[in-house]
């Protein structure tokens, strides 16, 4: 029908959570993306942005991460239907907050509804991973599928693509800082190395599978010391001013652990109190402005819920 | 007390368990070493084996396991007592089954006693790998850690040694399967690459996560298809006649998952009922025959208990 239109927020996601590089991620409630989706009697997609450094985003479907997406779940439906959308960016690009993710999934997620729902929540993740790929240069789905999902998700395996959602300890806050600098995504990944040695392997793999107990055993100690990174932060921490003192004061502050969220600048903590969280935001806050970055600060719970539907 | 003697059963152990290289194993039932420590007046070890293939076993305390293991002990104690112990071998040397940890085990735990008990059972876990780094060129905890302890564990970091019981689904079942073959232990860990790509140890890591979980959710799918090996399986599997054909039987029978056992030449296969157990291990024993070997079949559930005291 013509005209038919919705409105979809999507979340902020935390990936990597420092000891599951490509493999682990989470939503959180602020920021998000509002997205609003019609249909159209043209079979083209017009894409139109306005918020967060909206002027800095390619509007070509192709180009884009929401378009991409929806060009994606058509070639998937065997669909021409045309559609006009708009993107409210709340997340920052390239914040390292799943920016692009959150436009790819609320796109996704709305257009399903207006096709009449032929595709279940989970079947969507994979336009919405093809949708995301064009910014970060190939497919994830460690923010993609928080965001689209809601709660902590492990990202077993890619192919086949089989993701499981974590429980959740009570209590369990996330912490997020966005400093005022600019981490491009792209170059984040570069920056990797492509081997590494079978005892880095083994030890990062001992500290995933650790974080997973401790989500199990609401196990706040073991998740923490199993919050390490030996695949990106040594490399990527370098990309971020003053990371190491920042880290530093969030643990000293009691956090549970402190890393970098996807590939920066944008860094979290996660704590076991509201009190605590924002001791701990604010210390991480005032050490970026120690270095000479302003930042923002978030404190929210794991985000359990689907995208929501605003009109 | 001179004199003073005691017997201790230390059981066979799965180290790797397909996605946990070096950080995942857990103990059997059968086979076992039988250890007899008796104090001594002379401060030395003296050492005597009986049992399979002891002949080739040293007996001068610096080069076997449970001697090693015992002078570990002794140091780490400060104190000089003797002992002389009597070592039965129950499992095959070089089997990929513990052997040498189970010897380092049931020395350590039984020595402990007879010191009337100065250390906790968690405590005499570095004096066991100390042993058993005497066969295998370095320290791991993946085969005397269940031994020690019982259980299913993850061994989530080695500095600092941080080893993590597991939850184990009700009717789990280990199939073990030795086949009469010899795999040196230090040229299967020789064979394996020193670099890997961070692909791989991504996969890896999402997989090892993905079995913890499983076990967690009591989801032998999940489990299932997270046993698979990237790090040792692709280069040692050649080192074992027939091991693919051996393989696909066990998973054609049902196996949850088949692997190799430790560094081999033992292999393993999880199910989940005690009747599918016995027709995959008949199926993993037909197709090594096939392949010209001969070979024993041990079921078992994961055994959960510490060493046991005979006398």
């Amino acid at each position: 029908m013509l005209g038919e239109s919705i409105k979809v927020r999507a979340p902020a996601t935390v990936a990597n959570v420092s000891c599951g590089f490509d493999c682990l991620g989470y939503a959180i409630s602020d920021p998000a993306d509002i997205v609003t989706i019609s249909k159209t009697n043209d079979p083209e997609i017009e894409i139109s942005i306005s918020g967060m450094k909206a002027d800095t985003i390619p509007t070509i479907a192709e180009n884009n991460t929401a378009g991409k997406a929806l060009l994606s779940l058509l070639e998937g439906l065997n669909t021409k239907q045309g559609f006009k959308i708009h993107i409210e960016k709340g997340i920052h690009p390239g914040s390292g907050l799943g920016s692009s993710a959150a436009s790819a999934v609320a796109a996704v997620f709305g257009a399903n509804i207006l096709l009449d729902s032929p595709l279940q929540l989970e079947d969507l993740l994979i336009h919405c991973m093809n949708g995301e790929s064009v910014s970060s240069g190939c497919a994830h789905a460690d923010n993609v599928a928080p965001a689209l999902l809601g709660g902590f998700i492990l990202v077993r395996s890619y192919e086949p693509l089989d993701v499981l959602k974590l429980p959740i300890p009570e209590n369990l806050l996330s912490i997020n800082v966005l400093p005022d600098y600019i981490v491009n995504t792209m170059e984040a990944r570069a920056i990797l190395p492509k081997e590494i040695s079978l005892t880095s392997a083994i030890k990062q793999s001992g500290n995933l599978s650790g974080f997973i107990a401790g989500l199990y055993e609401k196990d706040f100690a073991l998740m923490g010391r199993s919050m390490v990174d030996l695949f990106a932060e040594p490399f990527r921490s370098a990309l971020i001013p003053g990371y190491n003192a920042m880290r530093q004061s969030a643990m000293d502050s009691g956090a549970i652990g402190c890393g970098i969220s996807g590939s920066g600048p944008s860094v979290f903590a996660l704590s076991d109190s509201l009190n605590k969280a924002n001791i701990i935001g604010e210390a991480m806050v005032s050490s970026f402005k120690e270095a000479g970055l302003e930042s923002k600060l978030y404190i929210s719970p794991v985000n359990t819920l689907p995208p929501k539907i605003l009109d």
